[in-house]
C-alpha cells in the first residue's frame, strides 16, 4: 500500500511522530523525590497533551532533553511545569524557563513487566532491562508495585531468580579482591539478638581468612548488624576505607548501604515494604554477596514459631534454593537451620547487643550466643578446607583470640581499640518487667519484643532496647524480673512499657497448661507481621 | 503476667500507645493531589520519627487531626512539613504553622489486599473496606497498583465480583426514578467508530420506554459516546438537569463522569492505564447500571480480531458472567456478541461520528450501523415485553421517529434541534491515503485506525479522525482512496499522516494471497495494544 500525497497538505518537512508536544514554565517545587525523575502538570493540561499519571513525557530545553514520569495534579496552575529538584538539575532549568513538552513512549521494561502479569517467564534480557529500569528510576511506584506483587502471586523459577541475581550485580557495583577465597555469612534474619556476626567475623579472620563482611541496617527489626557494630565503631566506610581494613585485618564489618552494591534491591524494599511481601529474598541476598566477590558463604536460616521459615521442611526448600542459585552464581553455599523461637542471647537494641557481643569474645557470654557463632564459624572453615574446624572456631573464641581480631577491627575501622562493655553507651531510662505468677518460660514472642523495644527508641537510639533475664525453660518466681527496658527518652520508656502491658511478650505457666495460642474472632482484625531483613 | 511499675520511672499520666510524635512547620506545596491526602516530610526526619513512604501519619493542628499517607523526600528541608492543598483546607493550616505529627496504622483493608495477594479469597466486608478506602482516598498508589495486579492474576469468583459490584455501587451516587423499567445498553469497547448508542437511545425511546443513557468519554480509543454526543449538544448535565431532560423525551445521553455514579471506578482506572490490565470489567461496568437504576440491559461484546475479546468462545463466557452478575444484582442483562474486525460504519472521531450517525437517522446511513442498531434496539424492546421487536425497531428507524426523538434529546440537552450533518464541525486539515494495488480489501486494523485518528488530535479535537472510504471485501484499484484523515491542525495532520504511512491500516490484496499475519522477530519489541473502555 502506497500512501500518496493529497493536494490538501503540503509535507515539506522531515517529520518525527513524536512532534506535538506544549510548552510549559518551569515552576520549582524545590522536592528531591529520590532521584526519580518526575514533574507535575495540571489535568486540564495533561489532557491536552494527552498523558496520564504515569505516562512519560519528553521535556527539552535548549540542546538538553530527559524522560520523566508525570504526575497530573488538580488545579494546578495551567501551562506550568512543576519540576522535582532532579529535573532541575539535569536539564539546568529555573524558575519561569519555557520547556517543550512532547508525549514519550513507556520503557520497554514495562511491556516485559505485563508479560509476566500475563504469566509468561522471562528470559534473562528481558528481567535484566526491567532492573535497569528500576535502577534507573525509569518505573514508577505503580509499575515496581505491579512488578512484585505479580513476582510474589505467579512465582518466579530458578532461571529467572538467576537472571534477577545477575542483573542486579550487573547494574551496581562490583568488589574484586587480589585475595581468594573470600569468605561470607548472612542470616535472613527474623530472629531477634542475632548479634552472631560480631562473633563469626573475628573468629574467621583470626584463623586467616578473609571475611570483608558488609552489613544492612534494620528495616523492621530492633537492630541490623550495622547498628549493633555502629556502637563499636563507625560503619559509614568508603570503598577505600574498606580495602585498607581488609588489608591490615583480613576483615570487616561495615555497612553495606552507601556502596551501591545491588542497588536495585533498595528500591525494591521501597515498595515491598508497604505491602509486606519480599518475593526477592533469594536474588537480593546473592545478588549482594556475589558483587562483594564471595567464594563461600553460610547462610543461616532461622526457624520456627515467630521466625520468617516456620518448619525445617521449608527451611530445606529455601536451603536448597540458595545452593543452586550459589551454583549459578559460582558461589559455594551451606545453610544453617538455626533454632529461632526466642531471641539470641539476651540483649535486644544496638548497643545492648554490641555489649553483649564483646563481653561474650571477652568469655562471660551466654552459651546460646557461643554456640551459635562458633556452628556457623566452623561451617565457613570446613568450607575453606580447615580440619577439625570446630576444635579450632571453639580455640579462637576460648583463647581470646576472636576478642583481639575484634579489636584490632574496631581499630581499623577508626573506634577505640580497648573498649570495654560497660564503655557502650546504653539508655539510662530502665524499666522492669516482673512475673505476676510462678512457672516456666515457656515461650517468648520474638515480635513482640522487637515491637516493644522498636518503641523505645531502637533501632535509631542506639542505646534502647531490651535485656531478657529469663529465656525459655527458665524457672521464675513471682516478683522475678522477666526483662528490663531500655530507652534514651522518658517519653519512649513509657510508650515502650505500656505496649509491654498490651503484648505481654513472655508466658508463663507449669508446661502444657496453656493449650489455646492464639484466638481468632469471627470478625478478625489479625495483627499480622511482617519481617524485612536480608 | 503483671507489669509493676519499676522505680526507676515514674508513670503518672495515661499515656497512649501513640504518643511518639515530632513537630513540624508547614510548608504549603500549593499543589493539588487529587483528593488524597498527602504530606512529604525529609528522610531523615522520616527516619527519627519511625515511618516510611506509604506509611501513615496522623497530623494534628488545634482541634483537628487526620491521616495523611508519607512521602519521602531526600534534602528537604528538615522539621517540615511539605502539604498538598487537601491537607491545607482539612486542617486549616497555612505556611509556617507547627503541627504534631504522630505514627499511625495503615489502614485494616490494606490487611485484606495481603489476604488476597497471599491467596484468600475476600469477604463482601472485606472487599467493601478496601473499596471505601480507595474511594476515599486511603489507599496509596503502590496498594491500589498491588491489589488490581493481584485480581489480575489470581482472578476473581462471583462471590467477589459481586462485592466489588456493590462496594462500587454502595460508595457513590444512586439514582431513582419514579417510572420503570429503566432500559440501557453498554458495549464493552474495542471496535472504533461505535456509535450504535446514538441510534439506539432514540429508537428506544420513540418506542416508549425510558434510557437515560450516561456514557463515558474515551480512554484509549478515539472517541467514547460522550466524545460523539457533544458533537451535538451539551453532554455535562447535572442530576437535576439529567432528571428533566428524561422526564421530557424518556431518554438522555449524558456524560457519566461527573455524576460520582461508582466513582471507585475511576479511581481503578487512573492504576490499571499505566499497567494495561482490566481486572475490574465486571464490577466496574455493571456497578454503573445498577447506581444509575438500571432495570434490562444489553450488552454489546465486540469479537473477532483487533477487539477485546478475540473468539466467540470467550464472549459467550463473559456473556454468562454479565448474565448471572445481573441476576445476583436485579438486573436482567442479555449480551450481543457482534462482529468487532471492522470499524461500525465509515466515521471514527468525535464530529464524523456525530454526523454519521445523524445521517443514519435521516435515512442516509451504512447498512452495518443501521443493523446493529436495530439488532441491539429490538433486543431491549424484545425485553421489555414488546411484540415483534424487530419490525418495531425497524419502523422506527425507518419512518423517521428516531431522528425525531433525537432531537427532542438534542433539545433538551441544550443543542440546536435542527442541526444537519453539515452543521457538524470536522477538521478542516484533510490528507487521502490511496491504493497502491488492485485487489480487495482484506482487513482493517482497528488498533491502527485508532492510532491514526488519535494521532491526528481525536478524541479531544472533536473534528479529528477517520473516514474510511472502503470496507472488508470492497474491490480497490490503484489510485482509489482508501480513507481520509481529518484535523484541525495541520501538524496534527502531518503526525497522522506519517503514523498511516508507517502502519498501514489496511490490507488490500487478492483473498488468501497474504499469508503471514505477523512476523515475530528473535529479539522482539512487540508493540502491544491495550483497550481500557467501558
Amino acid at each position: 500500500m502506497h500512501l500518496k500525497q493529497s493536494p490538501y497538505i503540503f509535507v515539506e518537512s522531515l517529520f518525527s511522530l513524536e512532534n506535538w508536544h506544549m510548552k510549559f514554565k518551569v515552576k520549582v517545587l524545590g522536592i528531591e523525590a529520590g532521584r526519580k525523575l518526575m514533574v507535575i502538570i495540571d489535568d486540564k493540561d495533561a489532557s491536552l497533551l494527552g498523558v496520564r499519571t504515569s505516562d512519560r513525557v519528553k521535556i527539552t530545553y535548549k540542546d538538553k532533553s530527559i524522560i520523566a514520569i508525570v504526575n497530573i495534579a488538580t488545579r494546578f496552575p495551567r501551562n506550568t511545569i512543576g519540576v522535582f529538584d532532579e529535573v532541575c538539575s539535569k536539564l539546568g532549568i529555573e524558575r519561569g524557563d519555557e520547556v517543550e513538552v512532547y508525549p514519550a513512549k513507556s520503557p520497554e521494561s514495562l511491556a516485559y513487566i505485563r508479560d509476566k502479569i500475563f504469566g509468561y517467564e522471562l528470559n534473562a534480557q528481558e528481567i535484566k532491562a526491567i532492573v535497569k529500569d528500576v535502577v534507573d528510576q525509569n518505573l514508577s511506584d505503580i509499575e515496581i508495585a505491579s512488578f512484585l506483587t505479580t513476582l510474589h502471586v505467579r512465582g518466579t523459577n530458578m532461571d529467572e531468580i538467576e537472571a534477577l541475581s545477575r542483573a542486579m550485580v550487573e547494574t551496581g557495583q562490583i568488589l574484586e579482591w587480589e585475595d581468594h577465597p573470600i569468605l561470607d555469612k548472612h542470616s535472613i534474619g527474623g530472629v531477634p539478638g542475632d548479634k552472631t556476626t560480631l562473633l563469626v567475623v573475628p573468629i574467621v579472620a583470626a584463623a586467616g581468612f578473609t571475611i570483608p563482611k558488609t552489613s544492612s541496617r534494620a528495616i523492621t527489626s530492633a537492630a541490623g548488624t550495622a547498628d549493633r557494630v555502629e556502637s563499636l565503631c563507625p560503619v559509614n566506610l568508603s570503598l577505600e576505607e574498606i580495602r585498607d581494613v581488609v588489608k591490615k585485618t583480613k576483615a570487616c564489618m561495615v555497612w553495606g548501604g552507601a556502596l551501591d552494591l545491588a542497588p536495585a534491591d533498595d528500591l525494591f524494599i521501597q515498595v515491598e515494604y508497604p505491602l509486606s511481601i519480599d518475593p526477592l529474598l533469594l536474588p537480593s541476598i546473592m545478588s549482594k554477596k556475589k558483587a562483594i566477590g564471595t567464594d563461600y558463604v553460610v547462610i543461616d536460616l532461622p526457624t520456627g514459631r515467630g521466625t520468617k521459615i516456620k518448619t525445617i521442611g521449608e527451611a530445606q526448600h529455601l536451603a536448597r534454593n540458595f545452593i543452586e542459585l550459589g551454583n549459578r552464581l559460582g558461589i559455594k553455599v551451606e545453610c544453617a537451620v538455626t533454632f529461632g523461637e526466642q531471641p539470641i542471647g539476651f540483649a535486644i537494641g544496638p548497643a545492648l547487643e554490641a555489649r553483649e557481643a564483646l563481653q561474650t569474645l571477652m568469655g562471660k557470654g551466654p552459651i546460646d550466643l557461643q554456640d551459635k557463632a562458633i556452628n556457623l564459624a566452623s561451617m565457613l572453615l570446613e568450607m575453606a578446607g580447615v580440619d577439625s574446624s570446630r576444635d579450632k572456631a571453639t580455640e579462637i573464641l576460648r583463647t581470646g583470640k576472636a576478642e583481639e581480631k575484634l579489636r584490632e577491627i574496631v581499630a581499623a575501622q577508626g573506634g577505640n581499640q580497648y573498649i570495654k562493655p560497660e564503655d557502650i553507651g546504653i539508655g539510662d531510662k530502665v524499666a522492669k518487667v516482673v512475673s505476676n505468677y510462678d512457672g516456666k518460660v515457656l515461650w517468648i514472642n520474638n515480635n513482640d519484643i522487637v515491637q516493644i523495644a522498636r518503641e523505645a527508641g531502637a533501632p535509631k537510639e542506639k542505646g534502647a532496647g531490651i535485656l531478657l533475664k529469663v529465656k525459655i525453660g527458665n524457672e521464675v518466681v513471682k516478683g522475678d524480673v522477666l526483662f528490663e527496658i531500655y530507652a534514651e527518652r522518658s517519653q519512649k520508656l513509657e510508650s515502650a512499657f505500656a505496649l509491654a502491658e498490651k503484648l505481654k511478650p513472655i508466658g508463663i505457666g507449669q508446661r502444657y497448661d496453656i493449650m489455646i495460642m492464639s484466638r481468632i474472632p469471627a470478625r478478625a482484625k489479625q495483627e499480622r507481621t511482617f519481617i524485612l531483613e536480608r
